[in-house]
C-alpha cells in the first residue's frame, strides 16, 4: 500500500505527548484558518465518530483492566478506519481543511513505542485501517514528559504509565519527523503559545495553495 | 506467521450459517465430553469476554447504522484478540477442551464472502489478531440459507442481508473444509440432532487423545 496524499483538501495533523498544548494550538490554529476564510474540520483520535466514543471509552477507562495489547491495537485501528473512512475522506474530499488531534502516529508512538508490540506489524494495522492516508503535515508539539505530565490532570490508564513510557512515546514522535520533514513539524513546546502558534502558521501557510483561495 | 495447533489442550470450533443447530450441537457435545470426565469450556466469537460483549453489540445493534467495512473487520479482530489472549490459550494451556462457537472462519465467511472487502486483507488482520491459533478441529453445520434463515427470528444487521449473501457465506465455509480435510468435518444440518450429534462425536473421538485421559 502506498502512502495517500489527497488531491483536494489539505489534511494537519497535531502530535505530542499529554500537557503538550494540542488543544490550546488546535483552537488558534482552527481560528487562523477560519479567519482566512477557510472550511475547517477540527476532529480527534480516538473518539472521532459515534463508534469511535464508545470504542474509546473502552480504551481509556480504568474499569476496563488490562486489555491485550492485540486487542488495544486493534480497537483504536477500528476507530481510524471508522474516522478516516466516515469523516476525514469525506471533508477532504470537498475541499475542506481536516485538522485532527492525534493520527497513526500516536498509535505509533503510544502503542508500539511503549508496550510489548511489534512495531512494524502494528504499522501495518494501522495503514491498512486508514487506506494508508497520510496528513499533509504533521505538528508534533515537543515536551520533556517530566513538564508535560506536571501540567495535564488526567490520570486514565494511558496517563498512569511510568515516565520511562512517555519518554520512549516521545522519542517516537520525533523519530518520525526525521524522516519525512517535508510532511513534518516538531516545535518546542516549552514556548509560550503564542510564540507556538506561529511557527505553526509559518509551517502551514505553504499547504493552503492545496486548497486554493477561500 | 505459521498455523499455530496447540500441544496442550483440545481447541473445537462450531460454523455454520443461521439456523444451523450450533447451539443445540455445542449443548450436546459438551454434555458427552464432560460425561467422559474431560474439562471443558464453551465460548464464542463474538462475544466471548467482557470487552467482547460491549464489541458485539457496537456491530450487531442496527442503531449502529452502517459502519465502514475495515472497522467492521477491525471490531471483529479485536473481539478475537482478547477472547484468544484472555480466555482460549490459557485453558488450552491447563488442559482444556476448549469448543467456541464461531471464530476465525466466521469473519472471512461473513466479512470476506459478503462484503467489499479484500478476502486476503481480512484474513491477515485476523490472524494476526488471534496470532493464527487454530482449531484441532472445525465442525461446519451446512445447511441451506433458504431452511436455515426459515428457523431463526433473529432479525439483526447480519441475518437482514439478503438471500445471496448467506449462499456466499455457506459456499465459503465449505471452500475452507475442502482445502484443510485434517481439521475439517461437514456435516449435513438437515439431519436429526441426534444423527448430527454422531457424526460429531465419530470426528472428535480420535482427537481426544490430544487431551489424555481424563
Amino acid at each position: 500500500m502506498d502512502p495517500l496524499f489527497t488531491e483536494t483538501g489539505l489534511f494537519l495533523c497535531l502530535e505530542g505527548g499529554e500537557g503538550a498544548g494540542k488543544s490550546t494550538q488546535a483552537k488558534l490554529l482552527v481560528e487562523w484558518l477560519e479567519s482566512l476564510g477557510h472550511p475547517v474540520l477540527l476532529t480527534r483520535e480516538p473518539g472521532g465518530t459515534d463508534v469511535g466514543q464508545i470504542l474509546r471509552r473502552i480504551v481509556l477507562d480504568n474499569d476496563t483492566g488490562e486489555l491485550s495489547p492485540r486487542t488495544e491495537a486493534l480497537i483504536y485501528a477500528a476507530d481510524k478506519a471508522e474516522h478516516v473512512d466516515r469523516v476525514v475522506l469525506p471533508a477532504l474530499a470537498d475541499g475542506t481543511v481536516v485538522l485532527t488531534d492525534r493520527y497513526v502516529d500516536s498509535t505509533l508512538a503510544y502503542q508500539g513505542a511503549g508496550r510489548e508490540i511489534g512495531i512494524a506489524e502494528l504499522e501495518a494495522v494501522a495503514r491498512w485501517a486508514t487506506s494508508d492516508l497520510r496528513p499533509h503535515l504533521t505538528v508534533v508539539l515537543d515536551v520533556d514528559p517530566t513538564v508535560g505530565l506536571s501540567r495535564f490532570e488526567g490520570a486514565d490508564r494511558i496517563e498512569a504509565e511510568p515516565l520511562e513510557f512517555h519518554q520512549r512515546v516521545r522519542q517516537h514522535f520525533l523519530d518520525l519527523a526525521a524522516v519525512d520533514p517535508a510532511h513534518y513539524l516538531v516545535v518546542d513546546a516549552s514556548r509560550t503559545p503564542s510564540e507556538i502558534h506561529q511557527q505553526i502558521r509559518a509551517a502551514v501557510e505553504p499547504w493552503l495553495a492545496q486548497v486554493g483561495a477561500p
